[in-house]
């Protein structure tokens, strides 16, 4: 992806990106667990906070994608079991009006070869990847000829959207997080990363991030390249990522930002593996449904305004 | 307490507590699970990074209360194992050559009064309460004349210590944490706090911080008045607090501090309950062994030197 060629006419100016173009399409990266109206079935109205399904995550993407009508590709390779999750969001899109979704059952390299799954993801609005094993996107996909199309069109087309829960938000950062015990990750080398799809770069994504205590890994993960700017994405969470840079909150819960770029003394690269480590001076922001953050000025915004439809909505007791 | 008394000679100079005395005590808060030699004694040496016992916070604590022949005594008020838990400690402060441990089971407001009790915590050298429920130590101990006399010793006598580990240590601030679902915390009102045992101020106190992914109610409790400095103490972990400001980091894991003094925009003053909270910028430390952390300076401190003897140790691999 050169700086270099012709149909990529916008370039960021802040220096950190000078040589990446401006991506046109849309990242959503959830962090698990999202809001799938089955709760409401079973009359259990529990989630967070957010009495209203149509409010929801998917919904959200539904509306980016451009729709009820548009076409929605889900893939869920990263899942174990393919087949369940499939239907569960067939089901779940299908409450909010969407009869346009695909599946696409991508087990291995070989398939991602299948001439009908490329022009299906040539052809579509919005893929959704699913949880699952993270490694097993990068492992399946890194490379392919598949990945390329997503990427050239999440770079060229305006509105395109590539969405992500869990394993599948985690994998869409240059640099991934695969594995990493939460309760020691407080100690040096107990997180494992690798190249994730690499849709956007200077980001590092963890997500079931309160339910399953996972900041010191993400800390860990941040403090080892200060540059990389970390995003705990809550369960029912996410944040819409437009320009590879703007990023606003949605979802029902919390997204936490950590910013190492103002990190003072750090141990990390002097300890032995399984020694606990310091940080001075980590930045952290507490994102809710409506804050935003850009991600080069490393910046907090209580309220994304630009073009995005902002519905601050809070229940009244 | 007040700044009157003439045997108060010291005043901090800081204009947060100009009113209050330096304590000439110390504290040593443990975030619980501390080393006890039993994994010693099955074989199963898997302790964070150090392997030797000798080097862990129990004799930290005994070195400080003047060596082996001091008398510590445990109050095991907080936990319902009440004689296992002393028994535990029985053992491994004998482990390490102490011989002169007492037990105190305290088990409400009537026992405290006990004229025994009383005169034991007017001789020993220092107290070590034990984990259990926080609850149980504010209600049993709270305005009580067997917690003036150890507030009194901890300001005016140097040498004196009181630890405590988990809920022993989470009672030692003036505003306590005593209940909160870690994995809601990132909800407004999830957090239940009230006074604790008041040694020290401007701090809040969380114990078995990464093992049970507490960051988000510890965030909670800062931004509710960011006055106050949260101490996240890991577990088989503490900080040694002296003059009721500085401190340096013990054990064998890690303690995570929050300063909230820089944050921006906030939500969680304006939200009903129940619903996620926004926060721009906290500030984040991660402490090891030999870290310090002064808190009206808001200060961390990568070595501490000032009296304490600093022994930084890595494993070679």
């Amino acid at each position: 992806m050169a700086f270099t060629q012709s149909h990529f006419p916008y370039f960021c100016i802040t220096t950190k990106i000078l040589l990446m173009p401006f991506a046109k399409g849309k990242l959503i990266a959830i962090g698990g667990a999202e809001d799938k109206g089955t709760d409401l079935e079973k009359g259990e109205i529990h989630r967070n906070n957010l009495n209203f399904f149509e409010l929801g995550i998917l919904r959200r993407i539904v509306e980016e994608a451009g729709g009820p009508l548009s076409r929605i590709e889900v893939i869920t390779t990263a899942s174990m079991i393919p087949y369940e999750v499939g239907d569960n969001y067939l089901n779940a899109f299908g409450k909010i009006g969407c009869t346009n979704i695909g599946l696409m059952h991508i087990r291995n390299r070989a398939d991602t070869a299948v001439t009908e799954y490329l022009d299906r993801i040539r052809a579509c609005d919005a893929v959704m990847f699913s949880g699952g094993n993270q490694l097993r996107l990068s492992v399946t996909d890194g490379g392919t000829e598949f990945l390329n199309i997503l990427k050239k069109r999440y770079q060229e087309e305006a509105g395109f959207v590539i969405a992500g829960t869990s394993a599948g938000a985690m994998a869409m950062s240059q640099t991934m997080i695969y594995e990493g015990n939460a309760s020691r990750a407080h100690l040096k080398g107990e997180l494992k990363m690798t190249s994730g799809l690499g849709f956007i770069n200077s980001v590092i994504i963890d997500s079931h991030f309160e339910k399953r205590g996972r900041f010191s890994r993400l800390a860990q993960a941040v403090s080892t390249n200060p540059d990389c700017i970390g995003i705990g994405l809550g369960e029912d969470t996410g944040m819409l990522i437009t320009e590879g840079n703007k990023m606003e909150a949605i979802g029902s819960g919390c997204v936490i930002i950590l910013d190492g770029h103002e990190i003072g003394y750090s141990n990390i690269a002097d300890i032995p593996d399984g020694n606990p480590y310091s940080i001075e001076n980590l930045k952290v922001h507490f994102c809710e449904k409506g804050n935003g953050y850009l991600v080069s000025e490393r910046k907090f915004l209580p309220e994304v305004s630009d073009g995005a439809v902002i519905k601050k909505q809070v229940n009244v007791e």
